[in-house]
Parts: C-alpha cells; sequence; structure tokens
C-alpha cells in the first residue's frame, strides 16, 4: 500500500548547494533521496516545498514523498536521522493525504534572517548571520517595513533567475527583534519571489543605516524597477523557518505563537 | 618604547585544540603569535587569561603582550583580524600598565552553557551546543545551582589534568535561562578549577531530568569526590563569556549588566 509522508526537517546549508537536485550533487534533496533510497530499497523521489539557495538554512523545511514502505510513518524521522549527516536532522515525520503536496498545498512561509550589527565581524555563528558594521535603527527598519505589509506587486524584490506567471504576493507581518548586537528578522508571507526575502533585508538595511528614507519603499514599490531596492543580502544570513498550510492571516506574528 | 597591549578575543573553538600552544599545533595562542609576529616583525609571546580546552569557544577571551611596535595599540585589532581566519576575530585592543597580566590580575570570569532540549538533535548551531533529548526542568536546576554559589571546596567538580594548590573557589552567581528548546547556563565566578563549568553543568543536568534531587548537590560537595558529580558536558556547549579585572560581588549577574 502505498503512503504518501511529510518531513519537517532542520539543516545547517553551510555546505550544500541549495535544497534542489543539480547534475554536480551537494543538495539536500539528493542527501535525503539517498538516505530514504537506503533505508526503504525504493527508488524515493522527494518534492520539496520550495527551492532554497546555496548557504541559505532552514529549521522547518517541508518536503514530501510516496513509498510501499512497511516501516511506521512516524519512525522514519529517527531511521533517517541515523543515515544523515551532522548537518541535516528529520525533526517530524508524519503519514498525511495521498493528495497532499509539499509545495502546491503551501499556504505561506515564515523566514528569519539573522544581523550582527556590531564594528567586529563575528567568529561564533558566523555561518548564520551577516554582519553590518554601521549602526542599525530598528525603529526606522519597522518604520519602513509596515510599507511591505499586504498585497503588493514585488517585481522591484525579485532576482532574474526564476520564471513566475506574477509578482504579486502577500506579506503578513515583518517582525524585527534586537538582542544585544542582534537583529533578527521574521518575515511572513503567502510566498516569496526569487531573492525576495533577501532584497528585502538587503532594503531595509538601508533604512536602517539612514541611506534612504523609510517612506522611499513605497516608490520602490511602484516603481516594480529591482535597481531601486537594495542589494540581496548574503544567503547565510536567511533561514527557513516554518512552512504553513493553514491559511494565514494579515499581521499573524510567527513570534507570539512560536516562543 | 615598550608597549604592553590587551586584547579581546571572540573565536570558534570547533576547529582548535584549545588556546595553549602544543608540540602538535593548531592552538589559537600559535594563530595569534603568528598573525602578530607577522604584523610587527618581532617574535611575540602572549599571556593568555586562561586555559581552554579544545572545542570550547570564547566571546571575550583576554590575553596581552609586550611589543617595541609603532603600530597604535588601538589599531591592532583592525590589523591583525587582516590576518587572522574568520573563526578568530580581535574585539579591542588597548594599551594597559606594563604590570598588567591577563592571568595573574583576573577577578574572575563569566562562562555560559548552551544545552539544546528537545527530542531531535540540532542541525544549526550544533558546534555551539550540547543535545540533551530528555526534558530539563530548569526550575530543579536553579534550586540546585543555589548550593553552589558562594566559598566552597569544589573538589568534587574537578577533573584530573592540572595542579592547583587549592580547591577552593568562589561562585558568584549561576543563571539559567530558557528560550524556546534552549537552555542557556551563565556561571560567574573568581576561578574555575579543570573543567569545573562543564561538570557543573552536567550535574545540574542530572537534577533538571530528575536523577538526582537538587539538595544532592550539597552531599556532592561535602564529599569532594568527583565520582558524585555529573558527568563532564561537551566542549562544544562551553563558551568563555567575560574575563574580568575589578572585584565581584556575590550575586552579580551577568545577564543584567551585559544585556
Amino acid at each position: 500500500m502505498i503512503k504518501n509522508i511529510k518531513l519537517t526537517i532542520e539543516y545547517d546549508g553551510t555546505d550544500y548547494a541549495g535544497w534542489q537536485k543539480q547534475r554536480e550533487g551537494g543538495t539536500l534533496q539528493q542527501e535525503i533521496e539517498t538516505a530514504l533510497s537506503s533505508l526503504t530499497k525504493e527508488d524515493i523521489k522527494v518534492t520539496g516545498s520550495s527551492r532554497t539557495d546555496s548557504g541559505v538554512h532552514a529549521k522547518g523545511y517541508v518536503c514530501n514523498f510516496k513509498t510501499s514502505s512497511t516501516i511506521p510513518s512516524e519512525k522514519f524521522a529517527r531511521a533517517l536521522n541515523s543515515k544523515l549527516p551532522d548537518d541535516i536532522i528529520i525533526i517530524k515525520s508524519e503519514e498525511v493525504d495521498l493528495e497532499f503536496h509539499s509545495r502546491y498545498d503551501s499556504k505561506g512561509k515564515t523566514y528569519s534572517y539573522t544581523v550582527l550589527n556590531r564594528l567586529q565581524a563575528g567568529a561564533m555563528y558566523r555561518n548564520y548571520m551577516y554582519h553590518v558594521s554601521k549602526k542599525i535603527n530598528i525603529e526606522l527598519m519597522r518604520e519602513a517595513g509596515k510599507y511591505l505589509i499586504g498585497t503588493h506587486d514585488f517585481a522591484a524584490f525579485k532576482n532574474s533567475g526564476s520564471n513566475v506567471s506574477s509578482t504579486v504576493r502577500t506579506i503578513m507581518n515583518i517582525e524585527i527583534i534586537r538582542r544585544k548586537h542582534t537583529i533578527k528578522f521574521f518575515i511572513t508571507g503567502d510566498g516569496f519571489l526569487y531573492n525576495m526575502v533577501r532584497i528585502i533585508v538587503g532594503t531595509l538595511i538601508e533604512v536602517g543605516i539612514g541611506k534612504i528614507e523609510p517612506t522611499y519603499i513605497k516608490d520602490i514599490l511602484v516603481s516594480k524597477d529591482r535597481h531601486l531596492a537594495g542589494k540581496t543580502a548574503p544567503a547565510r544570513g536567511l533561514c527557513l523557518e516554518k512552512v504553513y498550510y493553514e491559511e494565514l492571516s494579515l499581521n499573524q506574528s510567527y513570534n507570539n505563537v512560536n516562543n
């Protein structure tokens, strides 16, 4: 009997060329398919909820696969963890409807982005954050972030590299938290264009260091011109925190729910 | 003219055999002496504030060295960072009295220890924490920690491997903070015996998982018997947060002052 199994995965993306299978190898998808195939003796193909770029991390990546294996669904997590390298951990395995598709059924995602804001770069945790030495004002970034909340054409916040029929997306919430020298962004939306989170963060940082005014965000949105937005912040600060399969609501907070 | 320069250093200890110079190499001290000697063209020897073990990290390690270099004292940080690998960052360089000795003049230290407390191991940040899958009750650990505060003979909390004339030390404070699945200990004392922080953490975890009673800590102290205390928690969770050169007071909090 065929079962459809959903996996929730944490991974350290530092040493991987992103999620999606590539001819050169070294992707998360290939590591997981190899472990699954070795475990089940089947030729397993997994469906990922999104591509993640090289160096991007995840605490709650979701994928699914179909199998005829008699291994109990909830036992896959531990069994896979014994075969996977230390930088990939299966948090949960569970049986879902045969129709469940981790990408098509996704209603949204929360990404976090971590910035180290002090004069000196970081030695500890350096693979998980982006170092910005100029002083960042988070109140200015919060004000700027408000203009991004809601449904907009985010064409200015997309790099070329993927074809999508529409560049309209809805951002539910942007939360910005400072703790000592660390600034953490949590961005929740119904979907994200290519590099959209990293460009939003890069642009908000330009607001935070006083390079552009918070209200300029409105002009960038209206322009639909990628050149007006800020730099694409580096991959290593980005982490896919959660994939949602229930409807999101506007202003929904990631931190209230998950802290 | 000879100057005495104090360095404050952050490092990721994952790939190092600890602080102190060893014949086989691969220590923090050697990396820093090599960078300093290359910078000043002198044969520089640095004096460290403590040995740290292989895999232990630091956010505020202190060392000092003497030099005749004309490089302004506060410029050493940036100049060294350009020569050092990514996992060592000089936070600050400053001139101090010629008599200053980073080890002899130290009045105490704060160490942090990070535990990931959930069923599954961690993929992200895995080099900076110790995974404990059994549920930990932090209130029990706080109660147990109170018996360690003050001046005691910590012979039961010391591994063999270093010779000290006295095993009496004073612990100023033990702070325990939970954030989601992460538990962080901050232990401040006037000095620590070999592996003392890691044994204290290992013992408090035994209290937290219900293996021993909080009051049993008193018996362990009185016994002076290493076998009664818990396991030495792994090095990767340990971080030297700060070295103090001013007198500490009992119950002094690391987090109130530094958050």
